[in-house]
C-alpha cells in the first residue's frame, strides 16, 4: 500500500481517532484569517501587535517575564541550551536518550552550537533523580520533556520533577523544559502551566501539536534570556518578514483546546480502559497520563494495517495508518493522540473497531 | 513622530509610492488561500504536493536540479555556503561589505558555521574582477547580490558579472547567487532567470520582496547539494509543520508581478527621470537599474519627513516615512522600490509631491 493509497482512505473518513480532524490547506489558513481583528496589521520581522500581544499572553500564561515567538522548537531548544551553556562555559547538555535533539535534528546542537549531549537514563523509562546523580561531568543544562512522547507520554510524578530540576540548580545547570505538550500535561498534575513552568529556567510550547495551528513555537524565560534569544533567532534565520501567520493560527487552540484538556485525558483513559481488554492489546502506560498515549498492538503488521483500512472504508471511521516498531517482533507501536476528532469515538465502538482489525 | 503615528498616516493614505499596497494580516492570509487549488492538503515537514510541486516549479524556472522552500533567505544562505566550503575544506568565504550576512544576521555564519569572511571590494560600489583577483587566501564560495540593494540595486554588466563568477570556479570556488531580488533583475540583462542562474552553483530567491508573499525563499541548486541542504534546514529548525503558506502566499507574484517587472523598471526610470529635475535631489544609481533605487535628499532630516508626512495626510499620497542617512552631512537616502502601487503615481505628479515636500 503506497502512502496516497491509505491518505486517500483517511481523508473519505468520517470520524478520526486522532487529535485534529484532516483539513485542506486553504481552510487553515482561512481559520487563522478568520481568528484575527479584521484591522489587525502584519508584523514587520516580528515586531507588531499581533506578534507582541501574543508572546505577553503566553509569557503571562507560563509565568515567564517574556516570550519569543519561534518557527520551530527544534531552533528554540537549540537556542536556549546554546544560551545556558555559554552563560556557564560548560558546551555539555544532559537529555533522555529519545530527546527531539537526539532523534530528530541531525544534531544540530553539535553541527551549528558546538554542543555536545550526555543521555541521562535508559531510552524506554523516565530520567530518575538516581540518573543525574550519576552524572559526573559538568553540564550547562539538563532539558526534561513533558511528557515524554517516545515512550507513550509519560510524566515523573511531581516530586520527581521538582528534585531533578532541583538538583540541576544544586548543580550549576539551568533546567530547560521541552513543553511541547505542556498542554497535555497539566490535567495530570492538576497544576496551573505557570506552576509546572516555575521549576524551568526557559520553556518552550508548540503551537500546532495540541493547539492545532500551522508551525511555530514560543520560548518563554527571563527578559534578558529571551532578548538574548531573539538575536540567536535572528542568526538561525527565525525571525521571518512576517511571523503573525504562526500567532494567528494558534489562536483558536489558545482560547479553546487548551481548557478541554482534562476532557481529551479522560476520554483517553476510557478508551484505554475499554481497549485494554482486548487480547493482543497492551496500553502503554496505562492508564494514560496524557491524552497523547501508545497501544503495542499484536499480530502481523502488514495484515493489521491491511485491515484497519479496509475497516476505514467500509465504516467511515479512522483507527490508524501505518504501525510502528517495537523491540518485540510481531509487538507494533501505534500512537494515540485523543483532541476533538477522537471524543466522537466512543470507547465501546473503539473497542469493537479494533477488536476487527485485530481479529482478522 | 513615533513609528505609530507616520503608520497610520500610510495606512490611511490612498495610494503609495511602494512595491505593495498596505494590506491587513487576514487579507494576507486569505488571498494565500485564495491562491490554492480549494481541495489541496497541507504538507508534513515539507512533503506534500503544494510545496513539491512548487519547488519544482521554482526549479525549472530557474534551470536547476533541484530546490528545497526555506522560511528565510538568512537561513538559506548560511547553509548554501556552509555546504561549498564543507565541500571543498576551506572555511572561507567572499562577499560585498554591505552583503546581508554581513549586516543584517549578527554574525551567524560564523556563530552558528565556523565561517569566516572576506569582505570584497569598497562598500559605496560593486565588487570587480580586480578586487578577486586582490584575494590571496582561499575561499570555498564567493556570494554575489543582484542587484546589490545597499548601492542603490546596482547590478554589474554582464560580462563583469560572468567574469567574476568564472574567477570563483577557476579558483576552486563555489559561485553562490544572492538572487533575493533575481525578479527585479532580468529587465536589465534582458535574460532568463535560468541564464542568470547558469552562471551560479547554488542561487537563493526570495519569496516576499518582489512575489509580495508573506516570508520565505527558495534555494536552488545541483540535486545532491540541495538534498544536503534539507539535512542543513532541518538543523537549523527549518522543516516547519507545515510550510505550504510560504508557497501559496507567493504563487500570485510568480503569476503575476514577475512578469511586470519590466513595467516596474520602465516606471522607476520615468519616476527617476522627472525626480532628477527637482534642485536637492540626486538618483542613485541614474537612470536606475532595477525598480529598487535610491534617492539622496538634501536639507533637514526632521523637517523633510514631517513635510512628508503632512502631504500624505492632505493629499492621501504616501511618499515616505523615514529617511536613512548617508556620508554626507545633510543628504539623506530614501529607497524606493516601484511595484503595483507606485504604478498608480505619474512621473509628473510624483515630481510636484516630492518638490513641495523638498521646498517646505
Amino acid at each position: 500500500m503506497s502512502d496516497d493509497d491509505w491518505r486517500e482512505v483517511m481523508w473519505g473518513c468520517e470520524r478520526w481517532l486522532t487529535a485534529r480532524r484532516p483539513t485542506t490547506a486553504a481552510q487553515l489558513l482561512r481559520a487563522a484569517a478568520d481568528a484575527l481583528p479584521p484591522q489587525a496589521r502584519p508584523d514587520a520581522y516580528g515586531e507588531g501587535e499581533i506578534v507582541e500581544g501574543f508572546e505577553r499572553r503566553l509569557a503571562a500564561l507560563l509565568g515567564m517575564e517574556a516570550a519569543a515567538l519561534m518557527p520551530s522548537g527544534t531552533m528554540a531548544q537549540q537556542i536556549a541550551l546554546r544560551i545556558h551553556c555559554a552563560r556557564r562555559g560548560v558546551d555539555t547538555v544532559a537529555f533522555h536518550p529519545t530527546c527531539h535533539l537526539e532523534v530528530h535534528e541531525h544534531a544540530g546542537y553539535a553541527h551549528l552550537h558546538g554542543l555536545r549531549a550526555e543521555l541521562v537514563g535508559h531510552r524506554d523509562r523516565l530520567i530518575e533523580l538516581a540518573d543525574l546523580e550519576a552524572l559526573h561531568a559538568p553540564i550547562g543544562a539538563l532539558l526534561l520533556e513533558l511528557p515524554q512522547r517516545e515512550i507513550g507520554g509519560r510524566l515523573p510524578d511531581w516530586d520527581a520533577l521538582a528534585a531533578q530540576t532541583e538538583w540541576a540548580h544544586a548543580h550549576g545547570a539551568a533546567a530547560h523544559l521541552d513543553g511541547a505538550r505542556i498542554w497535555e500535561s497539566t490535567p495530570y498534575y492538576e497544576r496551573s502551566h505557570e506552576a509546572i513552568a516555575a521549576l524551568f529556567d526557559t520553556v518552550y510550547v508548540s503551537l500546532y501539536k495540541g493547539l492545532g495551528g500551522l508551525a511555530g513555537c514560543v520560548l518563554a524565560g527571563p527578559d534578558e534570556t529571551i532578548a538574548h534569544a531573539r538575536v540567536w533567532r535572528r542568526r538561525h534565520g527565525g525571525t521571518l518578514f512576517h511571523l503573525y501567520p504562526l500567532a494567528a493560527a494558534a489562536l483558536r487552540g489558545l482560547d479553546t483546546l487548551v481548557a478541554q484538556m482534562p476532557v481529551f485525558l479522560e476520554h483517553a483513559r476510557a478508551l484505554a480502559a475499554a481497549l485494554s481488554e482486548l487480547p493482543g492489546v497492551q496500553v502503554v502506560p496505562d492508564p494514560p497520563q496524557t491524552p497523547l498515549f501508545h497501544l503495542h498492538l499484536r499480530g502481523d503488521r502488514e495484515s493489521l494495517q491491511r485491515r484497519a483500512l479496509a475497516l476505514a472504508r467500509e465504516t467511515g471511521v479512522w483507527l490508524f495508518g501505518e504501525l510502528g516498531p517495537t523491540v518485540v517482533p510481531g509487538v507494533h507501536r501505534l500512537e494515540l493522540n485523543v483532541g476533538e476528532a477522537a471524543l466522537e469515538i466512543a470507547p465501546r465502538e473503539c473497542r469493537e473497531l479494533l477488536g476487527a482489525v485485530l481479529a482478522g
